[in-house]
């Protein structure tokens, strides 16, 4: 089936329509969910995006939680997929990356089969590893500094050059696509973080996972990081999945959107002249 | 199904028995498939383990030739590892590496589900991210110094404390398990560095791909590489698979496997002192 295309205007024109840039993150755990569903993963995602859809602009499976049930995880990723359809971006979260020739299988069943239109990337094996996921009208989002404690460990190590570790992906990164087709993982753990990159890279996207359980600072990504064509994307799974374990799942996860959503919405307005 | 513990004991024994320490790497492209199998990647992988079982002491699938199948990819995946059996090691070559609640959930599905012995894992994201892959028994194999290009772009770089990122890498990620659950992936285009790592860590398998196709030595890695316990895995893929694309390509890859073997196996003697 023909796909529209779900290029840097797909996106600002939901962000302005839906006044939000918040992303769901669906990290789905089957020993979480809500014990009407039976382990049902496929119903849950279903009920979740119905409830949801016009909360966010993007939907970001984390592949690792559909693996983590083996092949029949697989079924349910491209059902999940197929289910959310052409009015969000969808975002592979897979952190992939090999050589070459293993990376375009990767972007072929990722981008391809699965029909995503973007995919996080992780940079460590270089540039050859990374350039196979530009494809028509695909998005590549590469690590540079993540929200988890173990950024310290290698990210944030200062080279001799001068710069730490994420800086030097992001700058040599930059130069492997553009701002249309390249976007930066950067933790909401890492605000001050977050407006340094605004300020070196005006024009790219950044996905800002680690608001929620992970402790991040909505306002203060928010004054970092947004600009006038949106810029961010921020990313909530577990506060949203898992807001109720009941019957009213899908409609508090709604509600839990929603508040993330008024925290967002006046820096938006501020910085996309939306009022 | 109880499985036997495939620990450094029984590798090194493997390695003693069959003489070599090659790693076939079953990166199964279904547009190389012989004609006569009309794309079937499991019956080719079948063959080859078949044609290949006492040449080798480890299978690696490479992940990603299946994931570009889409979700049937992941049953082949599944049959094909069922079907390596208890008296090779199965390396997922899945490069993986999340937050560490994500990789949790990806051990749970590469080391528990489809049951792999060992899984390789890249190290970017830090600590928090590689220490969920070490369950019992089950082997973390880390990306080093990888053999491609693009390993200049980021491994290579000098840090501020004097080491390259790969070093720093190979020495905080050693402390993080050790000699009997931890690898390090080193490409066989480093013969210098794999010596260097060598002397550094005498005791911690490496995983080398690169030989064949990418153009590794194998005489200069063994060289370098090799200790009294065999203390290499050496990867080759392409070369052994596709050797043919007749009717005869389990036989020629069976030629080509004892060919990598007859330049192995005197390094192996000697340094294993096995004659």
């Amino acid at each position: 089936m023909p796909n529209i295309l779900k290029d840097k205007n797909f996106l600002t024109s939901l962000i302005r329509e839906r006044k939000t840039v918040l992303t769901i993150g669906l990290d789905t755990d089957v020993q979480k969910l809500p014990s009407i569903l039976n382990g049902d993963v496929l119903a849950f995602n279903k009920a979740i995006i119905d409830a949801t859809r016009e909360t966010c602009v993007a939907y970001k499976p984390n592949f690792a939680f559909y693996e983590s049930l083996g092949p029949k995880g697989w079924d349910i990723l491209k059902e999940t997929i197929d289910y959310i359809g052409e009015q969000h971006l969808i975002i592979a979260d897979a952190k992939r990356g090999d050589i070459g020739n293993t990376s375009a299988m990767y972007s072929d069943g990722i981008l391809q089969k699965m029909n995503c239109d973007a995919i996080t990337v992780n940079p460590y094996m270089g540039k050859d590893c990374v350039t196979p996921f530009y494809t028509d009208g695909k998005w590549v989002i590469i690590l540079a500094l993540t929200s988890n404690e173990g950024s310290h460990d290698f990210q944030q190590l200062p080279l001799q050059n001068g710069k730490k570790l994420y800086q030097e992906v992001m700058s040599k990164s930059a130069t492997w696509g553009d701002a249309g087709n390249t976007m930066f993982v950067l933790g909401a753990t890492h605000p001050s973080e977050v407006l340094e990159c605004r300020n070196l890279f005006p024009d790219h996207f950044f996905l800002i996972p680690g608001i929620g359980a992970q402790g991040g600072d909505i306002d203060a990504i928010c004054g970092a990081g947004l600009n006038s064509e949106g810029g961010l994307l921020i990313n909530a799974s577990r506060s949203i999945l898992y807001a109720s374990k009941e019957s009213d799942f899908a409609e508090k996860a709604r509600q839990e959107a929603d508040m993330v959503n008024q925290n967002i919405r006046p820096h938006l307005e501020y910085k996309m002249n939306l009022v």
